[in-house]
């Protein structure tokens, strides 16, 4: 097992690595920018190396400093966290040049996952769904009449070269083919200069369902049920809850299924989440896989009492998995609770916590990096909290979390607290009724400022 | 169900009911001495109603102005924590009077209970284990003798006039008997003027071991397993963990059945704790029943997953329970964190808090009414969290406890956290292996004072 593991990364997690690693037994390293030098992961873990200026790419993302923090402090393990390089591959197979093992995906696996095209091959491969597609573009509307029919209605028509919804048609019938195709045609040609069209299979009221994954050096990979990411605004994740009110226990067990076998398939080695859309009839597709742990993960853990970051570290110890799969016992969900102004588009708001007062009692966990008078640096990702209620039913969940956020107090800079509890209050969130569009058209109302 | 309840209490455990309320949809009314303006139960009630000057019986023991305070806003229950009016049968009694719902047992159940002697006989009846003892006084050494063979070695003799250890014997076998008998009564007559002894089974290294049980209206109750809170300083608890480590299964259902027996036979209604002392042979007796919600139920709630408080305010609504009985499924360790000093015999050591920075993440709870710039009164009991870790293991649960202790920072005033964290060092606590009589000798250790 490990003697020593160096954090590549910073906030939240980094604390919340340090802290399972102390639970283990396992001495820490962190690393730290300049602008981070009051940061709690500093003062927590047993040593701390500052290896560089706030800027990412001078510090987090400089591969040589922290390979050297790492020789210096004789750490046998690093653990990436999230972002910055937690998916890199190259990392990955630095640190193993450097004998010092990589907690989390290996720089194959991380390349077969990386790119969405090749993801995509793979998974077919592996026989899980993807979202069927025109192999290639469109010849003519002929050509787009018979992919349709064999992908089945409802169809999108995107043009190869596009962006902003330019050139992008949603197609409910056959009869709707012709007059849609050639408009959308002209539009990319007008637009962009090129009017080649590929084709999509249309997701009906499209949600976010993920499957977390845990596979071992073995090839023996087990699932833990799913959460619902499906509340997004411009692809940012704002709250998640398992089980999803979406669920049924046979799209579970096919959607678990699905994962397993698309992580042992490429022998996939940690903790994993394999991401699907779902649509309106319950048919779920391959999305992409995230090769590390994810900012959501304690709901899985609140709900299956398990510690995903002691796994990652006992896989990668070659401790084996013993391959049964978890189901949920309870129901949480986490408001992700950022430095953001929810009445001003959620404009990053960084600044100094003049009073900070935090929830707590029963059901509540809170998973912070920030203290009062803590100076939230503007440089990096606006979360500073990530806020966990687990109860027996969901609608008991919400309850708390209610109560979790009206104890919440953060003085000094914005939050997102007033959406969450405005969310908390909306009534097709309430009834389990939304879907990844859920937060187009939302809009604040001004008594849950305060 | 309840539209209001009258919270007749203070600290952690006024916050903790305001808590589940909210959850419920139940409105509050907080009661606060003027020394207490300035608290969290203030702060988060819906009213609060300032009952009069520090002194607990000019205000948190003063009836008529909790009454009066409950009429003026209309709540139709009142809930009264633990301590102050939580087992005060005149109380009890007077609530009913005043149409108002006592979230608690009966005067009757309260009075039952209360004297120690009344609830030994009423235990007796229903055929409860208690331990045994001399009916009435030792007429003389013969009559001891007797006795102490219906009993079985060892067995205590105690003074009826006494105290302070004077008059009391421990005595192993019979030849003992007549030498220790002699001086014992001398002893008492010169120290009390008063010769009569009486007589007591020995318990061989106790422990003191409690059963939670829940009861509703219509005669049910049910268990929620046991709480083991061995470690005590005077009578006090220091921690408490389930499930006891000295616990086997088929201890725990003849315990479960003992203590649903006894609330059962006195028909309790509420949830109530069923202290008992255990030997090392693992025979248990009666010790004494709390008729309220104990300080330590949250390391229940957490390895059964049920909400006590809640649970309270359902069967004094009338809620029938379901009758089967709760398991640990995990493994739960509370430290009181009291502001006292462990260096200096625990002497309390009121004042501000000028720095707070709490412990969260996976598997910790904390329970507290204090904040950063909290002034801690001199007035009232000194406890201000409870910090609660629960894992899969006993060891982790520790190892858990142990990292959330370190990241507690709380200056201003001295605490017992450098005693925590040494209990969780201590090799006998670390195997299980104590009993009520650990803390005697117990030494702090400078080491863990920072």
């Amino acid at each position: 097992m490990f003697k020593k593991i160096l954090i590549a990364n910073r906030g939240e997690i980094a604390l919340r690595i340090i802290r399972t690693c102390k639970e283990m037994g396992i001495k820490t390293v962190a690393v730290y920018s300049k602008a981070d030098e009051e940061s709690l992961h500093v003062r927590f873990a047993d040593e701390a190396v500052c290896i560089g200026p706030a800027p990412s790419h001078e510090s987090y993302l400089k591969i040589p400093n922290i390979i050297a923090a790492a020789e210096i402090t004789n750490a046998d393990g690093i653990h990436p966290g999230y972002g910055f390089l937690s998916e890199n591959a190259k990392f990955s197979k630095i640190c193993a040049e450097h004998d010092i093992k990589f907690i989390g995906a290996s720089g194959e696996q991380i390349e077969k996952m990386g790119d969405k095209a090749t993801a995509k091959e793979t998974m077919k491969k592996a026989g899980v769904p993807t979202v069927p597609g025109s192999d290639g573009l469109l010849k003519d509307v002929d050509h787009a009449r018979k992919e349709a029919k064999k992908m089945g209605y409802p169809v999108m028509i995107k043009a190869t070269a596009g962006g902003g919804g330019k050139g992008m048609r949603a197609i409910w019938s056959e009869d709707e083919m012709e007059k849609n195709f050639e408009s959308a045609v002209k539009e990319a040609t007008a637009a962009f200069g090129n009017g080649g069209m590929y084709m999509e299979k249309l997701i009906e009221e499209p949600r976010h369902i993920e499957i977390q994954v845990v596979g071992d050096q073995y090839g023996k990979a087990c699932h833990l049920s799913e959460r619902d990411c499906s509340v997004q605004r411009r692809h940012q994740k704002l709250t998640e809850e398992t089980p999803s009110p979406f669920m049924t226990d046979k799209l579970r067990d096919d959607m678990g299924k699905a994962a397993v076998k698309a992580a042992e398939y490429i022998k996939y080695e940690g903790a994993g989440t394999v991401e699907f859309l779902v649509d309106k009839h319950r048919n779920f597709y391959f999305m992409e896989m995230n090769t590390r742990i994810q900012v959501e993960h304690p709901i899985t853990e609140q709900v299956v009492d398990y510690d995903l970051i002691r796994e990652q570290i006992l896989v990668a110890g070659g401790v084996p998995i013993s391959g049964k799969n978890y189901y949920p016992k309870l129901h949480s969900i986490e408001c992700r609770i950022n430095a953001e102004d929810p009445y001003n588009e959620f404009r990053p708001s960084p600044g100094k916590i003049t009073t900070l007062h935090t929830p707590g009692g029963h059901g509540v966990r809170l998973d912070t990096h920030v203290y009062s008078g803590y100076m939230i640096p503007p440089n990096y990702d606006s979360m500073i909290a990530k806020l966990i209620t687990t109860a027996q039913t969901r609608e008991e969940a919400i309850n708390k979390m209610r109560r979790a956020l009206d104890e919440f107090v953060i003085e000094g800079v914005k939050t997102t607290i007033p959406f969450h509890r405005q969310l908390m209050d909306h009534p097709d969130y309430l009834a389990g009724n939304y879907t990844t569009k859920f937060m187009e058209g939302f809009k604040m109302d001004p008594k849950y400022q305060d």
